[in-house]
């Protein structure tokens, strides 16, 4: 095992009223002045917006809003918001939405107090010394961004999609209502069950050991993967959506790495998948992984039959047999949610050898070994995932 | 499941080396003149308090020490600490050691920007509206203090052990070096291993059902009754120790408790015999579990007979016999490790009916019904537990 930290400082408030104590938190963490940013009409129709601003008139709290961030989002965005929030004074940025909406509120709380571009941090040229406070109000569970330092942003110009961790991101407080999350799509909630299991995934599969992180990440695993099927038979069941929304924050929050070295390879390749697509992250995580852990398994095949054992109920007594299991149930569990097990069902044809070759590129830009831990990916390797999952 | 907050902010350092960041870990949380807390002399001949007191000098930052705090920790000692801290103008103590005096620095800091008496607080007569940074520097693993917002003071006179729960007490940052507790004695290490166990145990048993929470309770206490009989044997190694002191965190930091509520009923009832008998804390929780076990056992079998197969692999079909087996097992283990399961193994010999009587009512001093959620406890049902733990 190796040495950690654990940080983790958002005051989480859990529960069908949550949003009730949004003024007072405010108050609590030092804001005077609002931005409430969030994405698309959603949270205007469903009636979420209106609620939050009848709430900080009533408390007596200014606010302006930003709407309109993107999947993905965009850092022309935030710089529009960085400007907004100089111009007007705000002290504290409220998201409200999913990983997308809070990753844009990062930037933005990172680049207010910041001279120079807030790009910077995410081009890997500074470290911030500031950090503006501000806070998630979820409505996407799964990014985990509500409980995590990091943020990652897509540069508009060639399509650079980069990610900065930072403790002093983190939000300050989490309003967490499992009913806002009753009307996300299948398709959206899928992706979600997917990118929550991921992050514990690209923690598990290290070469430390940790028998307690261990012991929590595969608990973890095995009731997002039961009970993933069963909220997309039941989207409006509070008690499956409070199990989804509660383990997409513990899934990121760092708490399953404890000890261990995450890989990040997957989530490393996805990101050029989306940025290059648009294609939705945990679509493109589902996409990726079973080709990534075949071509990696051998680097440690019984951490991967522990995987299939005991979170998929794989009974092989062989490690390789019981791995190579293992990885095919995943691409199974995949297909049953309705999410892709390669390139070409994710984006409905094959890459060209030209888009393959240009995110293999990019995915290996600061040197060739960037990628991963469980396996230090070469580009060489890093193209040939691609490649087979290309098929 | 019920709603919940969980707010776990401390910043925890683990590894070998991790007393090295102390100095500007004060700094960052704006400590400036130090007071350093500590117990018996075991702190001064590991050369913990020497280092530390070196690693501050070389930082530059002034401090003065206090020791002496013992198990079951006083008030008259916390309340020297705070006439201490305001003659000298500390703002920020530094607990080294465990439960009982990270307890103790808890009461101090809340005592120093208090103008009334600090019992107040531990008496249910005020809640604090300040309180000193505090940080800790663990070498007992198990009370859980160190990232938890409670703490238990004894007052001298009556012997009334009482406790306070507030989220501005909990430590800024916990430094955690496992190496720090490989001198713990055996019998101190079970009643740890005892005490995290019930941490969990406590919020676990519960009538609610938290999916996410109740596996993640589940896989942690499975890990600890594991760890447990192997540190005993192996107390010298560095991944057992490892895994028993971050458990312990984890254990009390209310990660087990979120969507649950707590019973705490064998926590308050081993309040009463530690308060009178000066006995360590786990051992006392290991002599009245079983019997509140039984006595408690059918407001809600099935729950007692998962955790009889989940943590303690019993096969039988029928959740009645599987509980009891659960209870017996949970008897067994604890002789195993050198904890009592009864009063008389505690204390070597029966308690006097006058002193049952005595615990029975001051346990049950605010009204007739506070100890306990999965059954609430009168004073006769306490009374009757203490009474069947004597046999």
């Amino acid at each position: 095992m190796k040495d950690f930290s654990f940080y983790a400082p958002t005051q989480v408030v859990f529960g069908a009223k949550a949003e009730e104590k949004i003024p007072q938190l405010i108050k609590n963490y030092g804001g005077t002045k609002v931005l409430i940013h969030y994405g698309g009409k959603s949270a205007e129709k469903s009636g979420l917006l209106q609620e939050i601003k009848q709430r900080l008139t009533d408390a007596g709290i200014p606010f302006l809003t930003l709407g309109g961030v993107v999947p993905n989002p965009r850092l022309s965005k935030a710089k529009e918001g960085i400007d907004l929030c100089r111009k007007e004074g705000i002290d504290f940025i409220l998201a409200v939405g999913g990983g997308s909406v809070i990753d844009s509120s990062k930037c933005m709380a990172l680049g207010v107090p910041y001279e120079g571009d807030v790009w910077d941090f995410y081009a890997g040229k500074a470290q911030a010394s500031a950090c503006l406070p501000l806070a998630a109000v979820l409505t996407i569970p799964a990014a985990g961004s509500e409980m995590s330092g990091g943020s990652v942003i897509t540069k508009d110009e060639g399509e650079l999609k980069w990610s900065y961790d930072d403790n002093q991101c983190r939000c300050k407080f989490a309003i967490m209502n499992p009913v806002r999350t009753y009307t996300l799509p299948a398709y959206q909630t899928a992706c979600g069950i997917t990118d929550i299991m991921m992050h514990t995934m690209e923690r598990y599969f290290s070469h430390e050991e940790m028998g307690i992180t261990d012991a929590l990440s595969i608990a973890l695993l095995k009731k997002v993967k039961e009970y993933g099927p069963e909220v997309l038979k039941n989207p409006e069941d509070y008690y499956l959506r409070s199990q989804i929304m509660w383990a997409g924050s513990l899934a990121h929050n760092d708490l399953t790495g404890c000890g261990t070295i995450g890989d990040w390879a997957t989530h490393n390749m996805e990101h050029e998948l989306s940025a290059l697509y648009g294609v939705a992250h945990g679509a493109g995580l589902a996409a990726l992984w079973c080709h990534w852990a075949a071509y990696v398994m051998d680097e440690g095949v019984a951490r991967f039959a522990r995987f299939a054992r005991e979170v998929l109920d794989v009974v092989d007594e062989d490690d390789t047999t019981a791995a190579n299991k293992g990885i095919s149930r995943m691409r199974s569990f995949y297909r049953s949610i309705g999410m892709p097990a390669s390139i070409p069902e994710l984006i409905g044809r094959k890459a060209t050898k030209e888009e393959l070759l240009l995110m293999a590129e990019k995915c290996s830009r600061n040197d060739t070994i960037t990628n991963g831990n469980f396996k230090r990916l070469t580009y060489e390797d890093v193209l040939k995932i691609y490649t087979a999952a290309n098929e």
